[in-house]
């Protein structure tokens, strides 16, 4: 196959599910939650299997791109494209759609996340490359996860018929994207089967979600239009400076993927994928202790605890627990949160409460 | 009546069940608990209704002794008796009752504690008055406190016969001094009645306990012989460094109290009195919020948190909690303890295995 597959890494959200740890400066792609590494070094490892580091793009803003590029040397400047403001992630798909229509108009673009966990690399490598063959025939390909359970957090794609078979996994229409859905609702689509979790992880011909755009966001693909034929230009500043600002902020799954016709999934299991979305979700892709604690901490004593996550970056600072059970404990200097391990979703009302007090110096 | 009513505060112990906030360096009476003021300054404070500074004594250490003077200014420095090393409770008293027959032969002598919360001062004044006239007759007097619950921490003591009315409270021949029950020990105690715990204050003339000492403990009365017959003289701080370090340690009770023949008790009630001597008895003492939170921390959030304790010294540090329940949170900066409300007797095993480890500078 010729050399056109790139890798389109998403690396510019905030997210504050793993707060305070992950702040408006640092948000989780930075931190090195899993390993000694960053998340966003570890995706970058990952896709050493299938992609060249030319062939590797960064979506991000200028607040991270310093810090982001000093974590991947291997990266050339110009391959971190930097959105001036955000707007959704339709328009960060699509400037790195337009960045390929102006340098390889045959590429096909895997657009992947920067702060997910993948534990089994092999698998996530064959999915990669099975999704291109299917990219290459034209199809708007995502990776779908087979739910462990009953998840409230994630969209979930209804499966249709089966449309392919590829390197031994087979793809189906997705019939139908739906968001988040309520506990009872996602009990319902576990029991009945015939449904995958949205994961954000696309493949296609950067002519196909031209394509798609200029359907269905005609006036986004009207900016990208003039963005690309700038790229590489004197004016492309300019350009970008102009035409970005106007663009309607979209989710490209509330533009595209809900709208377009062809869409195949390819529901993947075994590549125990996690997102990493919550303190909680730690216990799911770290090893526990024999107590089921996970002490991410330099200095620790306990008296029978159990279930409890303690991550403390003060190297000096002794953390002791007695009996504690459940419980979720990030210290991080400025900020102590001591938090329910069920209780882990609520941390947005905690920010919400920190907005409404001005104390944006917490956030 | 004439002048001779002397308190004496015991000042110079350690103790460990406030860590980590009481330290070998800044023990539990050094603290700020209650109230703004130590609890040795509120002992002070509430020992004015009786006594005038001069006949405050104080009973510390070495290194305890600068720290507390700068608390009580109020105080001569020759009030302040330094033990060279802790020999225990009877040694203790015994330095003070040396200073009595050495000053004022005739003197009754109250020793008290200084680490106590007594939230009704006015009743503790009537107790320390009517124990004085008891004192006075030639009683050794200890007041007791009359059991709320079935506590495990205090030692008992069980009352006899009715000895003699006073103020209208009646003084009881203690019976037999109980060391610290088990607990269903200490629920037959409570059910059967007739107990009172032990405060670890007495009452008693300075001569009458200088007998006791002299039947009971003969070695350490001539001891003290000698430290009280030197003092003031030139060559008192060499007699005190000759004899001191030869006493035996031993507590007042199990050498004078237990063996002692005319032992009286007033078991106090409506003193609210309370010996601090868990973070779990703040809640008792101090006032909590609608949620059953005592919230001693500059800046805290909290959502649907219950009966959790948060002592926070940093000033710029947020404490934030979520559906936290039965908790106790101590920061001090240098160790983060995080502790189930019923395992707070449990902090002895964290001591204990700090001093295993040697990590002295968190003791």
């Amino acid at each position: 196959m010729p050399n056109n597959y790139y890798a389109v890494i998403m690396a510019g959200g905030g997210g504050t599910r793993l707060w305070p740890l992950s702040r408006q400066a640092t948000p989780k792609q930075m931190l090195p939650l899993i390993a000694d590494s960053t998340l966003f070094q570890t995706a970058l490892k990952r896709l050493q299997r299938v992609f060249s580091p030319e062939h590797v793009l960064v979506v991000t803003n200028q607040q991270q791109a310093a810090r982001l590029q000093e974590q991947a040397p291997e990266l050339k400047p110009e391959n971190f494209l930097l959105e001036p403001q955000p707007r959704g992630t339709a328009a960060a798909i699509g400037l790195a759609a337009a960045y390929l229509q102006a340098h390889d108009p045959g590429a096909v673009m895997a657009v992947l996340t920067a702060d997910h966990y993948i534990g089994n690399e092999a698998e996530f490598e064959r999915y990669l490359l099975a999704a291109r063959q299917l990219a290459e025939q034209g199809h708007l390909v995502t990776l779908g996860i087979e739910p462990s359970y009953a998840a409230t957090q994630f969209g979930y794609i209804q499966l249709g018929a089966a449309l392919a078979e590829v390197d031994g996994y087979t793809a189906y229409k997705a019939q139908r994207f739906k968001e988040k859905p309520a506990a009872a609702e996602a009990e319902t689509m576990l029991a009945e089967g015939g449904y995958a979790w949205n994961s954000g992880m696309f493949i296609w011909q950067a002519a196909r979600i031209w394509q798609e755009f200029q359907r269905h966001m005609p006036e986004l693909h009207e900016a990208l239009e003039k963005i690309s034929a700038a790229w590489d230009q004197a004016d492309f500043a300019t350009v970008l400076a102009h035409e970005w600002p106007r663009i309607a902020a979209q989710t490209i799954d509330y533009g595209v993927m809900e709208q377009a016709a062809d869409v195949a999934v390819i529901p993947a299991r075994d590549m125990a994928w996690n997102d990493v979305g919550s303190w909680s979700s730690l216990f799911e892709v770290l090893e526990v202790d024999a107590s089921g604690n996970l002490i991410l901490s330099e200095r620790h004593l306990d008296i029978d605890s159990r279930n409890v996550l303690i991550h403390s970056n003060g190297q000096e600072r002794m953390v002791v627990t007695v009996g504690v059970e459940n419980m979720v404990v990030v210290d991080t200097g400025d900020v102590l949160l001591i938090c329910s391990k069920e209780r882990a979703q609520d941390l947005r009302k905690v920010i919400e409460l920190l907005k409404e007090k001005g104390l944006q110096q917490y956030l």
